[in-house]
């Protein structure tokens, strides 16, 4: 990897160079849709299913609820659960069954994004263009995504999993803090400090933790609330690893925070460089809003840090986003 | 298993005859949530990991989208899919971000069981009584289910799976018509049918394919729509098949039907009296909705019906139903 | 008025003729938002409070529930209303408050067109643009209408309504048939046989009733459904009335049907070409699905079919169409 | 009115006893479900109708929008307005409609009293009792209020409305602070400087400024944002003024508040303590955040305070709780 330096002041310069060098565009065929999830190949499977020893499974996902972390920015609220009929219709209402049935429903608003879930390729443009160079206007309308719908990869994501918990590796009581940037130095380091078992490469499925999400809990639990962990200042991945996220061939990659990218951006005025970078030229399926830690706990335990990953997107057609419940099984 | 006469004027003497059969309630304490999920452990998912041997994975999820099943019946409709933002607008809108970066958002609106999905414990009461006999006031209120909303088993369900195709097996072209009731006998003989792969027993998830959603979508391909099949007769599970559920053993069930059980049910008057049974008396998670056809026919294929499967509900919190995007990968 | 004869090969001709006949553009000054609105001044208001005299009211909504007319074309949906907190949760539930105090709340799910509404002149589009010749990109992107969002008009509607029971006067059993195309001469025929106090002039809010949801509801109250009620065939305006619309300077033009014009169009392929002239060129405001029944009964006792009408939509910041509850004093 | 000497400590006692004083429940018969909207008669709205004499409209609604002050306490949450289509799409998308026809269409969800709203009755209870003392259990289920549901009152709310202006008799730069209670004392002084044309009494709509929304608006303008605008502290009427709203026979009240009366309340332990006199016994209907800065401005300016008010809500069915835009004409 070639060091990047880095002009704060020319995001859109840096964005441009970085998407040449890293384009993916065409690579399988013009009709593509599914991006890096083409280098999650059966063998792949084979091979992450060989890890699981113990049988023990970690959700990786968020609670899906109104306490949620999301406050309103852009519309992404926080989810609202309601019943249709509950157990106290059941219990003291109108007989709506006979012979003693009762039965509760429930119904659900949210955006796709308010909790863990995948960005799909139709989430991010550059300069009005979209995965595979197609015109974004081709690609997602008013009735959603046409053509890279979450739905298309519905039956894709699984596989090896590893995680880098560079929080742990780098951080100060496993956390690290607001605005640092992950570069592939601190990756590399990561991948040295865990050992064998964190080699990453094609097809893989990566999850990095930061910890950032071990201190919004943290912040909750103490009654400080959420703060900005839905939109704000965060650890993430530097602008600079553009070029060993695409090289490294991975399959996917999430995050314990809310945008994957370090907050604020290593630029003086930009917004989500590396999305811009990762989503439409290197075709990157990107995770957020992961829970990391009881599988970061039992990896930094057990001194395995692969395993096999299932984490399959709701199929909402056209969706750009989608919320899973991933299943990390060691 | 003892083969039950069925009164079909008396659905309440057999549902309280079946659930004192059947009933675990107390088995694993009075605190327990996971009911059926219980049998599910952790040498099952390792038994489960060794099916996975091509790689290959199934999705067995229907669509999540305005043009689904539903009909609005007790408020189920289809879910809404809308965009925050699109290509369009990225494109052509006003510039929202800096350096050419666009981006799409969306949000849905749905009942959590408006299509492939797991029912909760809460979602159905027998006499106003929930699971391990709890009252059901006590168990779900407005705010959901507060003792066994979904997100308690949100990392259990990953494990055994097998495909019974009973509409292969004994069916007409593949499919069972409307309102067959599938006995234990039709369970056996599909067993036998298709080999020693499909056994059934503690621990396992087991899918049961009738063939009424491969009917469904030839409906919808010809242009008479839907019809009934989010919520009319289908062919399912006899009420007969209660014992065999519970001593089976297996952790969950699921069909490619809307309701499970055979609908019209085989009492004079009655609604779903197998769920009034198995739900709050065996515990039994119950899947509906499910697209089981790709799956079985690999299966048939190749003669292997059993697989590794990773069906982890979405988390939301207090939901009595859950949006689910199973994956069966062998 | 001229009579036009129609082309019915040509709808494209007829429209870009009529359009340019009937357009209002510019006639307020480029920055308006409020088109034939701007005919309903204070006095008008003044004129139609002299009109009452009984104190009688008519709400000419109807109902806002899941057992409307709509089928999910275009994703327009039913309201979805559900609960937060019930009833039974105050008897019955935990203690959420001191005192005694029990509480319930609601939340509602709609299209903003499902039930009662008026349509904002950002509804509708004439090859790109909108009303005042504004592009309809600059006009309503995924944010809602930036500019002539129906906000603009909360406080405008209140003044003069008058009523032509069209179905009454020229109609079987008080009823016109589907298809039937309201030309020019009807509305003649209707203002010549309810007498003077039928007079439309400018500023007026126009009702027009065909009887159509009469026939609709008694489909309901039999069992047969909505049917179409919602979409399909309609009576309704006849394209020729563009010129008529215009000329009378009326604020504003409601019906009892889905779509205020007669479906099926008067072209061989055409979709809602009255539309395509009456908002964008003419800014005329639209109100459809409203319930003119009760009030049309109590005009026809006593005669008199003028009356003080407010109907004021739910001020939806950046709403194309909006709910509301007109209601007629008289 | 008597003075009721408030005792802190006993919030439950001075309930039931300004609730057997002031109860109304039977008497309008035991079917009841109008409560004070049977003081607003026919003959009032003729005299509201005497009161337009300019012709000028003032909307009472605040706007409905994702920007407005709810933050999710007990899922209040802010409106969410999506578009099904745009007039970007119309502009640049897919062909949909023949001869250049495009539209927008919109949805919303939001909690019904998220914004401007009328309290229904089945929104408040007293010990599990609802109005006219009906069992809450009886009234409002989850499939919402069965008996007084909003929609039995959709025609009703048309008449004489009255401004008392307390923020600007009473308070300081037009503004009553927060936790301020408005008193009877108040009420008359507040009469007393507006002069004749407010006075109160059977059958008016009486509205209430304090000035909470102009202070909250200037907290937003200046970045501040809503605080608690919809949910903390308020200025309002005190629990001493039961007697007063009740021997007034007025047919409903409004204020620029969140909840009516003064917050915290009166009483060291107490939520709500009026509402659960004024809803459940005297059959009030109460608005809220209610928008009554310009119209105060226009009756402070012409020294006439009363006007034709039209308040209709949304019949949503079986709604504890309706938006509504309230039109005050003059």
């Amino acid at each position: 990897m070639t060091c990047h330096e880095l002009d704060r002041t020319d995001p859109a310069g840096a964005i441009a160079a970085a998407a040449e060098r890293c384009s993916n565009r065409g690579r399988w065929g013009e009709d593509d849709v599914l991006g890096t999830l083409n280098f999650l190949d059966e063998s792949k499977r084979v091979e992450g299913a060989s890890l699981i020893r113990r049988g023990v499974t970690f959700s990786l996902a968020q609670r899906f609820d109104a306490n949620g972390p999301q406050k309103g920015w852009r519309r992404r609220t926080n989810p609202v659960h309601t019943m249709l009929s509950s157990g106290l219709d059941a219990e003291f209402g109108r007989e709506e069954f006979p012979h003693g049935l009762g039965g509760a429903d429930d119904v659900i608003h949210m955006p796709l994004q308010a909790s863990t879930h995948w960005d799909g390729l139709g989430h991010i443009f550059d300069h009005g263009t979209a995965y595979n160079g197609r015109r974004a206007s081709q690609v997602v309308t008013s009735e959603g995504d046409l053509l890279t719908g979450i739905e298309t990869v519905a039956d894709r994501i699984a596989g090896r999993g590893v995680l880098l918990d560079v929080g742990r590796a780098i951080g100060t009581d496993h956390e690290l803090p607001d605005g640092f940037a992950i570069t592939v130095e601190h990756l590399r380091a990561t991948i040295a400090a865990q050992g064998d078992s964190s080699r990453v490469g094609r097809g893989d499925l990566l999850l990095v933790r930061t910890g950032q999400l071990t201190r919004a809990r943290r912040d909750v639990a103490e009654g400080r609330g959420w703060g900005d962990y839905a939109g704000g200042p965060a650890p993430g991945l530097s602008f600079t690893t553009a070029d060993w996220l695409h090289r490294s061939e991975i399959a996917g990659i999430a995050t314990d925070t809310w945008g994957f990218e370090v907050r604020p951006n290593e630029f003086d005025v930009a917004f989500q460089p590396l999305h811009q970078v990762v989503i439409p030229h290197v075709g990157l399926f990107i995770g957020e809003l992961w829970d990391l830690d009881a599988l970061a706990a039992d990896c930094a335990a057990d001194g395995i840090w692969e395993f096999f990953l299932t984490a399959a997107p709701l199929p909402v057609t056209g969706a750009v986003g989608a919320p899973v419940n991933p299943i990390a099984v060691k």
